[in-house]
Protein backbone atom coordinates (compact mmCIF):
# COMPACT_ATOMS: atom_id res chain seq x y z
CA UNK A 1 0.00 0.00 0.00
CA UNK A 2 2.87 2.38 0.29
CA UNK A 3 3.79 2.05 -3.53
CA UNK A 4 3.20 6.21 -3.53
CA UNK A 5 7.27 5.69 -1.61
CA UNK A 6 8.15 4.87 -5.15
CA UNK A 7 6.58 7.20 -7.26
CA UNK A 8 7.40 10.93 -5.78
CA UNK A 9 10.80 11.48 -5.62
CA UNK A 10 12.15 12.21 -2.06
CA UNK A 11 13.21 15.50 -1.44
CA UNK A 12 11.65 17.56 -3.71
CA UNK A 13 10.06 20.65 -3.70
CA UNK A 14 6.96 19.05 -2.19
CA UNK A 15 8.65 16.84 0.24
CA UNK A 16 10.30 20.07 1.40
CA UNK A 17 7.15 22.22 1.42
CA UNK A 18 5.20 18.94 3.43
CA UNK A 19 7.80 18.55 5.83
CA UNK A 20 7.90 22.06 6.65
CA UNK A 21 4.20 22.44 6.89
CA UNK A 22 3.97 19.58 9.52
CA UNK A 23 6.96 20.89 11.95
CA UNK A 24 4.98 24.11 11.71
CA UNK A 25 1.39 22.75 12.30
CA UNK A 26 2.37 19.59 14.52
CA UNK A 27 6.02 20.74 15.86
CA UNK A 28 7.05 17.01 14.89
CA UNK A 29 9.43 15.79 11.70
CA UNK A 30 8.09 12.88 10.24
CA UNK A 31 9.83 10.02 10.06
CA UNK A 32 7.95 7.89 7.01
CA UNK A 33 7.39 10.69 4.77
CA UNK A 34 5.39 8.78 2.44
CA UNK A 35 2.77 8.38 4.70
CA UNK A 36 2.18 11.73 4.53
CA UNK A 37 2.53 12.68 1.42
CA UNK A 38 -0.70 9.84 0.48
CA UNK A 39 -2.53 11.92 3.12
CA UNK A 40 -2.33 14.80 1.07
CA UNK A 41 -3.83 13.50 -2.03
CA UNK A 42 -7.09 14.09 -2.79
CA UNK A 43 -8.63 11.11 -5.07
CA UNK A 44 -8.62 14.06 -7.83
CA UNK A 45 -4.79 13.70 -7.95
CA UNK A 46 -4.97 9.58 -7.34
CA UNK A 47 -3.27 7.35 -9.62
CA UNK A 48 -4.34 3.79 -10.57
CA UNK A 49 -2.35 1.40 -8.90
CA UNK A 50 -2.59 -2.19 -10.32
CA UNK A 51 -6.40 -0.99 -10.63
CA UNK A 52 -6.12 0.50 -7.07
CA UNK A 53 -6.71 3.71 -6.92
CA UNK A 54 -4.39 5.33 -3.96
CA UNK A 55 -5.86 8.38 -2.44
CA UNK A 56 -6.25 9.86 1.11
CA UNK A 57 -9.54 8.22 1.58
CA UNK A 58 -8.19 5.24 3.36
CA UNK A 59 -6.11 6.93 5.77
CA UNK A 60 -9.19 9.61 6.23
CA UNK A 61 -11.19 6.61 7.16
CA UNK A 62 -8.46 5.89 10.18
CA UNK A 63 -8.24 9.10 11.43
CA UNK A 64 -11.49 10.16 11.66
CA UNK A 65 -12.03 6.93 14.12
CA UNK A 66 -8.24 7.75 15.88
CA UNK A 67 -9.21 11.59 15.85
CA UNK A 68 -12.52 10.25 17.87
CA UNK A 69 -10.82 8.44 20.66
CA UNK A 70 -8.35 11.28 21.19
CA UNK A 71 -11.12 13.72 21.69
CA UNK A 72 -13.26 10.51 23.40
CA UNK A 73 -10.44 10.38 25.82
CA UNK A 74 -9.82 13.87 26.11
CA UNK A 75 -13.22 15.25 27.26
CA UNK A 76 -13.64 12.44 29.33
CA UNK A 77 -10.74 13.38 31.35
CA UNK A 78 -11.15 17.19 31.19
CA UNK A 79 -15.10 16.35 32.64
CA UNK A 80 -15.10 14.15 35.62
CA UNK A 81 -18.37 15.21 36.25
CA UNK A 82 -20.17 15.22 33.41
CA UNK A 83 -22.51 12.14 31.72
CA UNK A 84 -21.89 10.71 28.46
CA UNK A 85 -24.40 12.68 26.70
CA UNK A 86 -22.71 16.22 27.51
CA UNK A 87 -19.50 14.34 26.53
CA UNK A 88 -20.75 13.09 23.12
CA UNK A 89 -22.52 16.30 22.33
CA UNK A 90 -19.27 18.28 22.90
CA UNK A 91 -17.05 16.04 20.76
CA UNK A 92 -19.46 16.25 18.33
CA UNK A 93 -19.44 19.82 18.17
CA UNK A 94 -15.30 19.68 17.96
CA UNK A 95 -15.12 16.58 15.18
CA UNK A 96 -18.12 17.80 13.15
CA UNK A 97 -17.43 18.27 9.40
CA UNK A 98 -17.82 21.89 9.68
CA UNK A 99 -15.62 22.45 12.65
CA UNK A 100 -13.00 20.08 11.07
CA UNK A 101 -12.86 22.17 7.58
CA UNK A 102 -12.28 25.42 9.26
CA UNK A 103 -9.70 23.88 11.42
CA UNK A 104 -8.42 22.24 8.79
CA UNK A 105 -7.97 26.06 7.28
CA UNK A 106 -6.72 27.70 10.26
CA UNK A 107 -3.09 25.51 10.42
CA UNK A 108 -3.08 25.40 6.64
CA UNK A 109 -3.73 22.25 4.81
CA UNK A 110 -4.48 24.10 2.07
CA UNK A 111 -1.23 25.01 1.01
CA UNK A 112 -0.56 20.83 1.00
CA UNK A 113 -2.96 19.19 -0.33
CA UNK A 114 -2.68 17.81 -3.54
CA UNK A 115 -5.94 17.53 -5.74
CA UNK A 116 -6.47 17.94 -9.89
CA UNK A 117 -6.38 21.83 -10.33
CA UNK A 118 -7.26 22.26 -13.84
CA UNK A 119 -10.61 20.41 -13.20
CA UNK A 120 -11.54 21.35 -9.91
CA UNK A 121 -11.72 24.07 -7.36
CA UNK A 122 -10.33 23.35 -3.90
CA UNK A 123 -13.41 22.86 -1.52
CA UNK A 124 -13.42 23.13 2.50
CA UNK A 125 -14.85 19.84 2.65
CA UNK A 126 -11.15 18.41 0.82
CA UNK A 127 -9.62 20.48 3.52
CA UNK A 128 -11.18 18.43 6.53
CA UNK A 129 -11.15 15.51 5.59
CA UNK A 130 -6.89 15.83 4.91
CA UNK A 131 -6.96 16.86 7.77
CA UNK A 132 -8.34 13.63 9.14
CA UNK A 133 -5.85 12.16 6.95
CA UNK A 134 -3.20 13.50 8.67
CA UNK A 135 -4.41 12.45 12.39
CA UNK A 136 -4.19 9.01 10.46
CA UNK A 137 -1.13 9.17 9.34
CA UNK A 138 0.52 10.67 12.47
CA UNK A 139 -0.84 7.79 13.82
CA UNK A 140 0.99 5.08 11.85
CA UNK A 141 3.83 6.82 11.78
CA UNK A 142 4.50 7.71 15.44
CA UNK A 143 1.34 6.07 16.99
CA UNK A 144 -1.42 6.36 19.06
CA UNK A 145 0.15 8.50 22.19
CA UNK A 146 2.10 10.84 20.22
CA UNK A 147 -1.11 11.20 17.90
CA UNK A 148 -3.42 12.05 21.09
CA UNK A 149 -0.94 14.31 22.27
CA UNK A 150 -0.90 16.23 18.60
CA UNK A 151 -4.72 16.42 18.69
CA UNK A 152 -5.07 17.58 22.05
CA UNK A 153 -2.24 20.08 22.06
CA UNK A 154 -2.07 21.19 18.51
CA UNK A 155 -5.80 21.09 17.63
CA UNK A 156 -8.13 21.23 20.48
CA UNK A 157 -6.41 23.22 22.97
CA UNK A 158 -5.33 25.66 20.41
CA UNK A 159 -8.37 26.10 18.48
CA UNK A 160 -11.20 25.39 20.77
CA UNK A 161 -12.26 27.26 23.03
CA UNK A 162 -14.66 24.76 25.37
CA UNK A 163 -16.06 27.12 27.71
CA UNK A 164 -17.35 28.48 24.59
CA UNK A 165 -17.89 25.07 22.70
CA UNK A 166 -19.77 24.06 25.32
CA UNK A 167 -22.12 27.51 26.18
CA UNK A 168 -23.25 27.29 22.19
CA UNK A 169 -25.77 24.96 23.34
CA UNK A 170 -27.77 28.16 24.76
CA UNK A 171 -28.20 28.83 21.32
CA UNK A 172 -30.97 26.35 20.63
CA UNK A 173 -33.56 27.84 22.71
CA UNK A 174 -32.94 31.91 21.97
CA UNK A 175 -33.23 30.43 18.08
CA UNK A 176 -36.54 29.05 18.57
CA UNK A 177 -37.86 31.97 20.35
CA UNK A 178 -36.30 34.33 17.33
CA UNK A 179 -37.49 32.40 14.70
CA UNK A 180 -41.82 32.31 16.65
CA UNK A 181 -41.43 36.31 16.95
CA UNK A 182 -40.36 36.52 13.28
CA UNK A 183 -43.08 34.53 12.77
CA UNK A 184 -45.89 35.83 14.95
CA UNK A 185 -46.39 32.69 16.93
CA UNK A 186 -46.93 31.97 20.47
CA UNK A 187 -44.58 29.54 21.67
CA UNK A 188 -44.15 26.96 25.18
CA UNK A 189 -42.00 24.98 26.65
CA UNK A 190 -44.20 22.86 28.34
CA UNK A 191 -42.38 20.80 30.98
CA UNK A 192 -43.32 16.94 32.35
CA UNK A 193 -41.14 15.45 35.14
CA UNK A 194 -40.99 11.70 34.82
CA UNK A 195 -39.98 9.03 37.13
CA UNK A 196 -36.50 7.26 35.34
CA UNK A 197 -35.28 4.13 36.97
CA UNK A 198 -34.92 5.81 40.74
CA UNK A 199 -33.88 9.09 39.77
CA UNK A 200 -36.23 11.57 37.82
CA UNK A 201 -35.70 12.93 34.18
CA UNK A 202 -37.27 15.65 32.69
CA UNK A 203 -39.92 15.90 29.55
CA UNK A 204 -39.53 19.33 27.58
CA UNK A 205 -41.86 19.97 24.45
CA UNK A 206 -41.72 22.99 21.94
CA UNK A 207 -45.35 24.11 21.69
CA UNK A 208 -45.24 26.48 18.73
CA UNK A 209 -48.45 28.32 17.58
CA UNK A 210 -50.70 25.59 19.30
CA UNK A 211 -48.73 22.99 17.07
CA UNK A 212 -46.26 20.13 18.79
CA UNK A 213 -42.61 20.44 17.63
CA UNK A 214 -39.36 19.06 19.38
CA UNK A 215 -39.72 16.87 22.61
CA UNK A 216 -36.43 16.64 24.60
CA UNK A 217 -35.01 15.06 27.56
CA UNK A 218 -33.08 15.92 30.16
CA UNK A 219 -32.31 15.35 34.42
CA UNK A 220 -32.73 19.10 34.27
CA UNK A 221 -35.58 21.59 32.82
CA UNK A 222 -32.71 23.76 31.72
CA UNK A 223 -31.67 20.59 29.47
CA UNK A 224 -34.68 19.31 28.43
CA UNK A 225 -35.24 22.56 26.84
CA UNK A 226 -32.61 22.77 25.36
CA UNK A 227 -32.53 19.35 23.90
CA UNK A 228 -36.22 20.08 22.90
CA UNK A 229 -35.08 23.04 20.81
CA UNK A 230 -32.08 21.78 19.22
CA UNK A 231 -34.82 18.78 17.77
CA UNK A 232 -37.07 22.03 17.04
CA UNK A 233 -34.53 23.82 15.12
CA UNK A 234 -33.84 20.79 12.94
CA UNK A 235 -37.48 20.31 12.38
CA UNK A 236 -37.66 24.15 11.74
CA UNK A 237 -34.39 24.04 9.40
CA UNK A 238 -33.05 26.91 11.20
CA UNK B 1 -14.46 9.98 39.75
CA UNK B 2 -13.33 6.99 41.34
CA UNK B 3 -15.11 7.47 44.06
CA UNK B 4 -16.48 3.91 43.96
CA UNK B 5 -12.85 2.85 44.98
CA UNK B 6 -14.11 3.23 48.72
CA UNK B 7 -17.58 1.82 48.54
CA UNK B 8 -16.76 -1.38 47.74
CA UNK B 9 -14.65 -3.71 50.05
CA UNK B 10 -11.74 -5.11 47.78
CA UNK B 11 -11.68 -8.79 47.74
CA UNK B 12 -15.74 -9.26 48.51
CA UNK B 13 -17.19 -11.98 46.62
CA UNK B 14 -18.60 -10.06 43.78
CA UNK B 15 -14.61 -8.66 43.42
CA UNK B 16 -12.94 -12.25 43.23
CA UNK B 17 -15.60 -13.00 40.71
CA UNK B 18 -15.03 -10.23 38.27
CA UNK B 19 -11.55 -11.12 38.16
CA UNK B 20 -11.74 -14.45 37.27
CA UNK B 21 -13.71 -13.10 34.61
CA UNK B 22 -11.58 -10.67 33.57
CA UNK B 23 -8.89 -13.26 33.19
CA UNK B 24 -11.18 -15.42 31.67
CA UNK B 25 -12.41 -13.48 28.78
CA UNK B 26 -9.27 -11.06 28.63
CA UNK B 27 -6.66 -12.92 29.52
CA UNK B 28 -4.99 -10.61 31.84
CA UNK B 29 -5.33 -9.49 35.31
CA UNK B 30 -6.52 -5.88 35.92
CA UNK B 31 -4.28 -3.93 37.54
CA UNK B 32 -6.78 -0.99 38.86
CA UNK B 33 -10.19 -3.34 39.76
CA UNK B 34 -11.83 -0.32 40.74
CA UNK B 35 -12.42 0.84 37.16
CA UNK B 36 -13.61 -2.38 36.13
CA UNK B 37 -16.44 -2.20 38.95
CA UNK B 38 -17.33 0.78 37.71
CA UNK B 39 -17.79 -0.61 34.02
CA UNK B 40 -19.66 -3.33 35.05
CA UNK B 41 -22.30 -0.91 37.27
CA UNK B 42 -25.61 -0.66 35.18
CA UNK B 43 -26.99 3.42 36.11
CA UNK B 44 -30.22 0.96 37.54
CA UNK B 45 -27.79 0.50 40.45
CA UNK B 46 -25.44 3.43 40.22
CA UNK B 47 -25.54 5.38 43.55
CA UNK B 48 -25.42 9.25 44.16
CA UNK B 49 -22.28 10.86 44.99
CA UNK B 50 -22.57 14.79 45.57
CA UNK B 51 -25.33 14.66 43.52
CA UNK B 52 -23.28 12.97 40.34
CA UNK B 53 -24.58 9.59 39.59
CA UNK B 54 -22.01 7.58 39.34
CA UNK B 55 -22.59 4.23 36.50
CA UNK B 56 -20.56 2.91 33.86
CA UNK B 57 -22.25 5.06 31.22
CA UNK B 58 -19.34 7.16 31.21
CA UNK B 59 -16.87 4.25 30.30
CA UNK B 60 -19.02 3.36 27.95
CA UNK B 61 -18.61 6.58 25.82
CA UNK B 62 -14.98 5.75 26.12
CA UNK B 63 -14.94 2.59 25.28
CA UNK B 64 -17.11 3.18 22.65
CA UNK B 65 -14.46 5.29 20.84
CA UNK B 66 -11.90 3.25 21.74
CA UNK B 67 -13.41 0.32 19.54
CA UNK B 68 -14.12 1.97 16.91
CA UNK B 69 -10.18 3.12 16.43
CA UNK B 70 -9.09 -0.36 17.45
CA UNK B 71 -10.86 -2.31 14.82
CA UNK B 72 -10.59 0.73 12.23
CA UNK B 73 -6.93 0.04 12.90
CA UNK B 74 -7.03 -3.44 12.42
CA UNK B 75 -9.33 -3.85 9.07
CA UNK B 76 -7.25 -0.96 7.74
CA UNK B 77 -4.51 -2.92 7.82
CA UNK B 78 -6.09 -6.14 6.87
CA UNK B 79 -7.29 -4.79 4.01
CA UNK B 80 -4.63 -2.43 2.65
CA UNK B 81 -6.65 -2.69 -0.88
CA UNK B 82 -10.20 -1.81 0.13
CA UNK B 83 -11.66 1.42 -0.29
CA UNK B 84 -13.06 3.55 2.87
CA UNK B 85 -16.47 2.45 2.06
CA UNK B 86 -15.44 -1.02 2.48
CA UNK B 87 -13.77 -0.66 5.45
CA UNK B 88 -16.49 1.46 7.52
CA UNK B 89 -19.29 -1.09 6.18
CA UNK B 90 -17.27 -3.92 7.47
CA UNK B 91 -16.53 -2.22 10.96
CA UNK B 92 -20.54 -1.06 11.51
CA UNK B 93 -21.01 -4.43 10.68
CA UNK B 94 -18.43 -5.47 13.49
CA UNK B 95 -19.27 -3.15 16.09
CA UNK B 96 -23.10 -2.47 15.70
CA UNK B 97 -25.30 -2.95 18.56
CA UNK B 98 -26.81 -6.00 17.95
CA UNK B 99 -23.65 -7.75 17.22
CA UNK B 100 -21.70 -6.32 20.39
CA UNK B 101 -24.93 -7.78 22.39
CA UNK B 102 -24.59 -10.81 21.27
CA UNK B 103 -20.70 -10.91 21.76
CA UNK B 104 -20.78 -9.29 24.96
CA UNK B 105 -23.57 -12.34 25.89
CA UNK B 106 -21.00 -15.00 24.50
CA UNK B 107 -18.02 -14.00 26.14
CA UNK B 108 -19.62 -13.66 29.99
CA UNK B 109 -20.91 -10.26 30.16
CA UNK B 110 -24.16 -11.24 31.75
CA UNK B 111 -22.83 -12.91 35.16
CA UNK B 112 -21.10 -9.87 35.81
CA UNK B 113 -23.10 -6.77 35.27
CA UNK B 114 -24.37 -5.27 38.49
CA UNK B 115 -27.88 -3.97 37.79
CA UNK B 116 -31.44 -3.73 39.79
CA UNK B 117 -32.16 -7.25 39.50
CA UNK B 118 -35.64 -6.36 41.86
CA UNK B 119 -36.93 -3.99 39.52
CA UNK B 120 -35.63 -4.93 36.09
CA UNK B 121 -34.95 -7.32 33.59
CA UNK B 122 -31.28 -8.24 32.24
CA UNK B 123 -31.94 -6.71 28.37
CA UNK B 124 -29.39 -7.59 25.72
CA UNK B 125 -28.47 -3.93 25.18
CA UNK B 126 -26.93 -3.82 28.61
CA UNK B 127 -24.82 -6.08 27.94
CA UNK B 128 -23.19 -4.83 24.81
CA UNK B 129 -22.88 -1.36 26.67
CA UNK B 130 -20.85 -2.87 29.27
CA UNK B 131 -18.80 -4.27 27.23
CA UNK B 132 -17.67 -1.15 25.56
CA UNK B 133 -17.73 0.18 29.41
CA UNK B 134 -15.03 -2.63 29.95
CA UNK B 135 -12.97 -1.37 26.60
CA UNK B 136 -13.19 1.85 28.03
CA UNK B 137 -11.64 0.44 31.23
CA UNK B 138 -9.16 -1.72 29.91
CA UNK B 139 -7.81 1.16 27.88
CA UNK B 140 -7.86 3.20 31.23
CA UNK B 141 -5.84 0.28 33.08
CA UNK B 142 -3.37 -0.93 30.53
CA UNK B 143 -3.16 1.65 27.73
CA UNK B 144 -4.52 2.40 24.05
CA UNK B 145 -1.89 -0.73 22.63
CA UNK B 146 -3.22 -3.62 25.30
CA UNK B 147 -6.43 -2.38 24.74
CA UNK B 148 -6.36 -2.93 20.51
CA UNK B 149 -4.54 -5.77 21.30
CA UNK B 150 -7.47 -7.22 23.49
CA UNK B 151 -9.98 -5.81 20.85
CA UNK B 152 -8.54 -7.75 18.42
CA UNK B 153 -6.84 -11.40 20.07
CA UNK B 154 -10.07 -11.73 22.05
CA UNK B 155 -13.17 -10.43 20.83
CA UNK B 156 -12.61 -9.55 16.76
CA UNK B 157 -10.16 -12.86 16.00
CA UNK B 158 -11.99 -15.59 18.37
CA UNK B 159 -15.83 -14.08 17.21
CA UNK B 160 -15.53 -13.06 14.06
CA UNK B 161 -15.36 -14.96 10.50
CA UNK B 162 -14.39 -12.17 8.70
CA UNK B 163 -14.93 -13.72 5.23
CA UNK B 164 -18.25 -14.39 6.59
CA UNK B 165 -18.80 -10.81 7.45
CA UNK B 166 -17.54 -9.31 4.43
CA UNK B 167 -20.06 -11.55 1.96
CA UNK B 168 -23.09 -11.08 4.02
CA UNK B 169 -23.17 -8.30 2.27
CA UNK B 170 -24.68 -10.03 -0.71
CA UNK B 171 -27.65 -10.90 1.36
CA UNK B 172 -29.50 -7.52 0.41
CA UNK B 173 -30.28 -8.24 -3.60
CA UNK B 174 -31.31 -11.39 -2.63
CA UNK B 175 -33.73 -10.18 0.10
CA UNK B 176 -34.87 -7.18 -2.44
CA UNK B 177 -35.62 -10.03 -4.99
CA UNK B 178 -37.55 -12.31 -2.77
CA UNK B 179 -39.42 -9.13 -1.55
CA UNK B 180 -40.75 -8.60 -5.19
CA UNK B 181 -41.48 -11.95 -5.67
CA UNK B 182 -43.49 -12.41 -2.48
CA UNK B 183 -45.76 -9.18 -3.57
CA UNK B 184 -45.79 -10.02 -7.44
CA UNK B 185 -43.83 -6.95 -8.06
CA UNK B 186 -41.83 -6.99 -10.98
CA UNK B 187 -37.81 -5.68 -10.03
CA UNK B 188 -35.25 -4.46 -12.19
CA UNK B 189 -32.13 -3.12 -11.70
CA UNK B 190 -30.95 -0.25 -13.83
CA UNK B 191 -27.37 0.07 -14.37
CA UNK B 192 -25.85 3.43 -15.67
CA UNK B 193 -22.43 4.38 -16.10
CA UNK B 194 -20.71 7.94 -14.89
CA UNK B 195 -17.64 9.52 -14.64
CA UNK B 196 -15.63 10.35 -11.89
CA UNK B 197 -12.79 12.10 -11.80
CA UNK B 198 -10.59 10.53 -14.30
CA UNK B 199 -12.57 7.04 -13.52
CA UNK B 200 -15.71 5.61 -14.05
CA UNK B 201 -18.41 4.97 -11.74
CA UNK B 202 -21.74 2.79 -11.95
CA UNK B 203 -25.07 4.07 -10.80
CA UNK B 204 -27.57 1.57 -9.77
CA UNK B 205 -31.49 1.76 -9.70
CA UNK B 206 -33.78 -0.31 -8.30
CA UNK B 207 -37.51 -0.63 -9.92
CA UNK B 208 -40.20 -2.57 -8.33
CA UNK B 209 -43.40 -2.53 -10.26
CA UNK B 210 -42.50 0.56 -11.87
CA UNK B 211 -41.54 2.74 -9.26
CA UNK B 212 -38.52 3.98 -8.09
CA UNK B 213 -36.78 2.28 -4.95
CA UNK B 214 -33.14 2.79 -3.80
CA UNK B 215 -30.35 4.56 -5.93
CA UNK B 216 -26.77 3.11 -5.13
CA UNK B 217 -22.88 3.79 -6.58
CA UNK B 218 -19.93 1.57 -6.53
CA UNK B 219 -16.56 1.45 -8.89
CA UNK B 220 -18.23 -2.19 -9.94
CA UNK B 221 -21.73 -3.06 -11.45
CA UNK B 222 -21.98 -5.28 -8.39
CA UNK B 223 -21.27 -2.84 -5.50
CA UNK B 224 -23.67 -0.32 -7.00
CA UNK B 225 -26.22 -2.98 -7.23
CA UNK B 226 -25.87 -3.82 -3.94
CA UNK B 227 -25.93 -0.30 -2.47
CA UNK B 228 -28.98 0.30 -4.34
CA UNK B 229 -30.38 -2.69 -2.81
CA UNK B 230 -29.15 -2.39 0.61
CA UNK B 231 -31.16 1.46 0.33
CA UNK B 232 -34.07 -0.43 -1.04
CA UNK B 233 -34.21 -2.69 1.99
CA UNK B 234 -33.96 0.24 4.38
CA UNK B 235 -36.98 1.93 2.65
CA UNK B 236 -39.17 -1.23 2.25
CA UNK B 237 -38.52 -1.56 5.90
CA UNK B 238 -37.04 -5.43 4.95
Amino acid sequence: MWNLLTLSKPNSKEDKKLVTAIKTFGGFTPSNLAIYRLATLHTSKAKDIDGFRESNERLEYLGDAILGAAVADYLFKKYPFKNEGFLTEIRSRIVNRESLNNLARKIGIGSIVQYDQRNMQLQKVILGNTLEALVGAIYLDKGYLRCKKFVIDKLIQPYFDLEVVVNSESNHKSKVIEWAQRNAKEIKFEITETKRGRGREFLALVVLGGEMYGQGFGLTKKKAEQNAAEKTCVLLKI
